[in-house]
């Protein structure tokens, strides 16, 4: 039988820091563009592959019901886009295109599809975008600010890692649903890119901001009703400050944490009870009956051109450790994807 | 007019550590019985005076939504049952007794009797129960565990200051719920109050645990549902370490701190995110129109036995500053109050 080479990005081993290159090593090894047969399984070719933030969680060597560890020795797992090459399975056939967990690697053999959606060729919109607006961050964006944050018109929202792959959808809509809405970024380009293309009232730069309660003093002068929380750490602990009475925290991720345990810690955690907090962390598994109701939210409010997506392309298998890294140093700018193999 | 003596406790200034007795101090004033005419007012005679943490914060020349800082210079303001002398209000007449704000003197002159219930003699329950059982902490039982936490038969409730005013309540209401109920408390005798008058399932003295997390642990193997916490600080930490997936914590207060800024943090916040847990401060206030059906429950179980009360009654006027400050320390075992006057 033929075999052909398959790139691969190898998990070397758990870590508890920030992920670094080294964590990660390209190999090549040989795969058969076959789906054996009684395996129920399918071969693809990965087309486009997701970074996301919460891949470090899958290096720490913590079983927990979270999320399981990655396997070192084995390529790191994500999610993807992927053409099908061959079939064992009824659902899926050749020259299908799907999106869900996947390998890092040129081709994988995927044997359990149940994660896996078929994706329709659309003209209009961008095939890795259902890796990214269409695809678990923007259904994170969604879940988070309508089933979490409970949002009313005309109410207050801040967004920090604004222009970050699920950021900057809680944005949009956030000013489709009436809000005021203020992000936070990492750089000035960023910032520019927040108040200029992706329609926030406001924004700024945390580097250039001294001290953050003063920050977000200055944009939200009369408080702040919903604070969906993509960072952690001290902005967390400033919004705390200034979250008005009844205010809503949807806690997502905490990037600007390097482990689940917060070294520096969260000191304004009584306001919770003068200002009578919600602060709710989520995940948007447990949402997943309303992604129909999502993606046909999202894709038609994107095709009136009420919604971008700011994404930051990456090209070949082997620039993926670096693209993966550089989430936790805030250099990517809008969704991080690294394109495999073209369509 | 006649004139009598009027022993006060007065807020002598501001403060940012914890309450020390020197903070206050017993002077003798003179006061006359009367109501001002056209002053809507009602003359009182003090019988009880509850010690609630929550009046630290007053003591803090801090201004919020939250509560006004006391004045210097004047009485302790604290909730407290009395009995009216005199009345320039039709709501009111000489002989009511009343619960509600009132001042840490003998004799009260009360302008705002908007706070003021009106209470009935009842042979079988204490009167200084409507500053606790039946007053503000009681309802703060009632209203976070009903309302904050969504209890559900069956489920693991975890409450810290267990033995104390809120506590005590919150752990018979979730066995009356059907919940398996464990408490933390500061010493042993509370520890047998707990688990031989109060009923809670299992409970443990956290001054004789080295490593709360492993002291949670033990008493939740499968984890807790609920937290209500009662203290903040390191005991919410370990919590946090310990809720089950979509577990709730109700923060009621946070006695374990002796500012509004937690000097240590918190620090396993990343938990909210992984475990999908809510976390909501809550004010009694907020949920008023519960109050008639939980007088309804609380006193029809208490009749019948299945709800028992546990009070620290210090004597005199001039012992309610260390009966405030001993709160701080733990001091008190059940629910502080201070006996005024007698019937």
């Amino acid at each position: 039988m033929e075999q052909v080479d398959n790139k691969q990005v190898i998990f070397k081993g758990y870590i508890e820091r920030a992920p670094m290159e080294t964590d990660m090593e390209i190999k090549v090894n040989k795969v058969e563009l076959k789906a054996p047969k009684g395996s129920g399984s399918i071969l693809v070719e990965n087309l486009y592959l997701s970074c996301d933030p919460y891949m470090r969680a899958r290096m720490r060597n913590i079983s927990s019901s979270y999320i399981p560890p990655f396997v070192p020795g084995q390529p790191i797992e994500g999610l993807g886009l992927a053409k099908v090459l061959d079939s064992d399975n009824p659902n899926f056939k050749p020259g299908d295109l799907v999106a869900g967990l996947t390998g890092w690697e040129e081709y994988s053999l995927i044997k359990k599809t149940e994660t896996l959606r078929k994706i329709l060729l659309d003209d209009q919109i961008p095939l890795s975008y259902h890796v990214g607006l269409l695809g678990m961050p923007g259904f994170t964006a969604y879940a988070g600010f309508y089933e979490v944050c409970s949002p009313k018109r005309g109410e207050f929202v801040f967004v920090s890692a604004a222009s970050g792959a699920v950021g900057q959808l809680v944005g949009q809509l956030a000013k489709l649903h009436g809000c005021y809405v203020v992000g936070s970024a990492g750089s000035s380009q960023k910032v520019d890119l927040l108040k200029n293309k992706l329609g926030f009232d406001e924004a700024f730069n945390y580097n250039d901001e001294p001290n953050l309660d003063a920050a977000l003093k200055r944009c939200f002068p009369q408080g702040i009703d919903i604070y969906f929380d993509n960072v952690g750490g001290e902005m967390l602990d400033a919004a705390l400050l200034n979250m008005k009475d009844h205010g809503r925290i949807a806690v997502c991720g905490m990037v600007s944490l390097h482990s689940y345990y917060d070294p520096k810690g969260i000191h304004n955690l009584f306001t919770l009870v003068t200002k009578r907090i919600t602060m709710k962390g989520f995940l948007q598994s447990d949402y997943l009956h309303l992604y129909p109701r999502f993606l046909d939210l999202v894709i038609s409010n994107y095709k009136q051109g009420k919604i971008v997506y700011i994404e930051d392309m990456n090209e070949g298998l082997e620039s993926a450790p670096s693209a993966f890294v550089g989430l936790f140093s805030g250099k990517n700018i809008g969704k991080q994807v690294v394109r495999v193999a073209c369509e």
